[in-house]
């Protein structure tokens, strides 16, 4: 006897593209010690349902999705870039703001100055938001910290999010977003830091899983990027990167090479680094919402990730200054209106592949025998309604680990 | 002794252009009998806060601007469209699904076979997102019934969201939407049918204060156009326009010289249509919702607006087919992103702005001594950040006539 039984619901199950999003209508899905224990056709289940579980509960033909999975966010920092968006809208660059104190450098000495409690508090409220939206699991970076200080203290407050939420949470080691203004002359040291010193505490405090670096010309080079894989490489870390935002460096290539879950952002990439990434299993994370907030034209090279079939994710990349989105409907929604995504690949990229990123895609992302109970319901005639809205939508019922999570939210 | 007292609030009041956002820092703002009885500086009140009013309420320093108006939707609609949105994503043309049956059409064909009760379900759900949103002020258009049965079921509806929720809700008839298939051959019959018989009807029953036609190559000439006006105007109807949003008719000039609230779109419009609308006090209604969505490329001469001074009001347009964005806060964000508003004129266009295109400035719109007490509180650093987030922004409170509306919604 299973421990819970939702019958009359539609699962969207994102397990198989033999029909599309892989649904199943009329179905059942049985919980059992928080994970799905059977999923089928509810006339295919073996007895009554009564019989089959000691809950169970009707979902009144709604949809049912894998719980969202946003595998690329900045979410906890300090303050917000509300009036630097202002400026931007008079036409200031990306590049011009950076070099004048703003951009990264603006939320770093906000991060910097606000207390655990404040960042927990504000990126609490976030994550909750996030559930709202259907969102069971969250990656969150650091790299507003930018000093052994301030990036624990980041990473700390993603390890006490996990304590209060239930939602899966992955952290990751962003140092190597932007050089901070005291190494500014000095940018190897800073390397030298991260791969010496930050690297193997944070490794040995287990505060994050996975290393990221920003490679751009605004950023961190391809050989500065290099050293830090290797040393995460040395280290165990997953590794992910932020590459091709705004121009063609190879960063993805470079991140293929040693086997990254994801390369992350990719407008400017290139055939031969959709080649590398797909030898190495490497996923694509494209994240629409930047993209609209620079007004970015550059559109990532779709069709050729299409046609070599590496696996493409999307992410809100919520940040306080090139995307303040935390929904991913409102992100699928983009996907598909800019950029073209059919619906069913914007909620497979919120879904499967958005675990693959996460290296997560034995238990989540799916719903099939053996995962995690992670679900959402939502109210919809159609699965393609969760890319329809551009204003968010809210899910009716959030399910993880096989419990209502809603109160939580 | 006022009845209420709010305190510690920073106000937004759009009230005047001597300050951004006419902000009042550190502000109180007393209610009487539902209108605002006294704002400005807390220093400044006459007495002590308790002696002032018999409920002070403290606002925790939040700030509060004019409840917002969404001056132009559809939001009563059977069915929903996500799947023409997939065809759409598939390279199909506006014009060709239309032509197609799909598009208006469709939907007409969903409103036609909802009942009363299922439109009103699901009208009242959108109504109270927006009340979420900060909305206390809707305009909602029929034109998906084109029928009599029909055209007065949304109208009814629409009254009946009047009585259900404390919002000041403002029906137009947009019977002009596209020509109905039963008159597909004959539509300068549906223009009589129109003027002789809908329109004198729905005045009698008082179900709408405005006419609407969709001025278009794809809709209505500039010559039925002036018909329908003409016999609104001769009904005392207050005059609306769907135009110049796919190409250039001056219907925006046909418009200003019947004295038309508000010209909507405009995409398209002319120096000499921006010159007839300030000669006409006609407020420029612009509609970045559906803009995004059909990813147009000709932006509304926001330069031209500015010089001659004429008013730029903001609106979701929220309906299925080619804005389903159901949140002022997310129309703000596009206007800002993808046509280089200031955040204030985006804020400007959703209160003041947006209560001259209603007809309503004299009560509703801005934080000023007699006019309506509806305004919303939000938890934010500046004003800036009503703009910032794409994905929407519920507000922490909001007030209808001096009283808390949140359990509305």
């Amino acid at each position: 006897m299973f421990d819970t039984l939702f019958i009359n619901l539609h699962a969207a199950t994102m397990a198989d593209q033999k029909t599309p999003y892989g649904a199943i209508h009329d179905a059942a899905i049985a919980v059992q010690d928080g994970k799905i224990a059977w999923i089928g056709k509810k006339s295919d289940l073996p007895d009554a349902p009564e019989k089959c579980a000691k809950d169970v509960i009707d979902a009144d033909h709604q949809w049912v999705t894998p719980g969202l999975i946003d595998c690329h966010t900045h979410l906890v920092f300090g303050g917000q870039r509300a009036d630097e968006f202002a400026r931007k809208l008079q036409g200031e660059s990306y590049e011009a703001i950076l070099a004048s104190g703003g951009g990264i450098l603006s939320s770093v000495r906000a991060t910097r100055e606000a207390s655990f409690e404040d960042l927990l508090k504000a990126a609490l409220e976030r994550a909750r938001y996030a559930m709202t939206q259907g969102a069971t699991t969250l990656e969150i970076k650091s790299g507003y910290g930018l000093d052994l200080e301030s990036e624990c203290k980041i990473l700390r407050v993603i390890k006490h999010l996990r304590e209060l939420l239930p939602m899966t949470i992955k952290a990751t080691c962003l140092a190597a977003h932007v050089v901070p203004p005291e190494y500014q002359d000095r940018r190897s040291e800073y390397i030298a830091w991260i791969i010496k010193d930050l690297l193997p505490q944070i490794k040995q405090e287990e505060l994050a899983s996975a290393v990221d670096v920003f490679c751009e010309k605004i950023a961190f080079t391809l050989e500065e990027t290099e050293q830090i894989f290797q040393a995460a490489k040395a280290l165990d870390f997953d590794i992910k990167i932020h590459a091709e935002q705004l121009s063609s460096m190879h960063g993805s290539s470079l991140a293929a090479r040693y086997e990254a879950l994801s390369a992350d952002h990719l407008e400017y990439m290139t055939e031969s680094d959709v080649i590398a990434m797909k030898a190495s299993g490497t996923v694509a994370t494209l994240l629409p919402g930047a993209f609209y907030f620079l007004r970015e034209k550059q559109i990532p090279p779709l069709d050729l990730l299409r046609q070599y079939q590496v696996p493409i994710a999307l992410a809100t990349d919520f940040n306080p200054g090139t995307s303040p989105i935390n929904s991913l409907s409102t992100i699928m929604n983009l996907a598909c209106v800019l950029w073209r995504f059919t619906p069913e690949e914007a909620l497979r990229g919120v879904t499967l592949h958005a675990a693959q990123a996460l290296g997560l895609q034995a238990t989540h992302g799916s719903l099939e025998v053996g995962k995690n109970a992670d679900f959402a319901f939502w109210n919809i005639e159609t699965p393609a309604e969760l890319a329809y809205y551009l204003h968010g939508r809210a899910c009716s019922e959030l399910i993880i680990h096989g419990e209502s999570a809603q109160h939580c939210s």
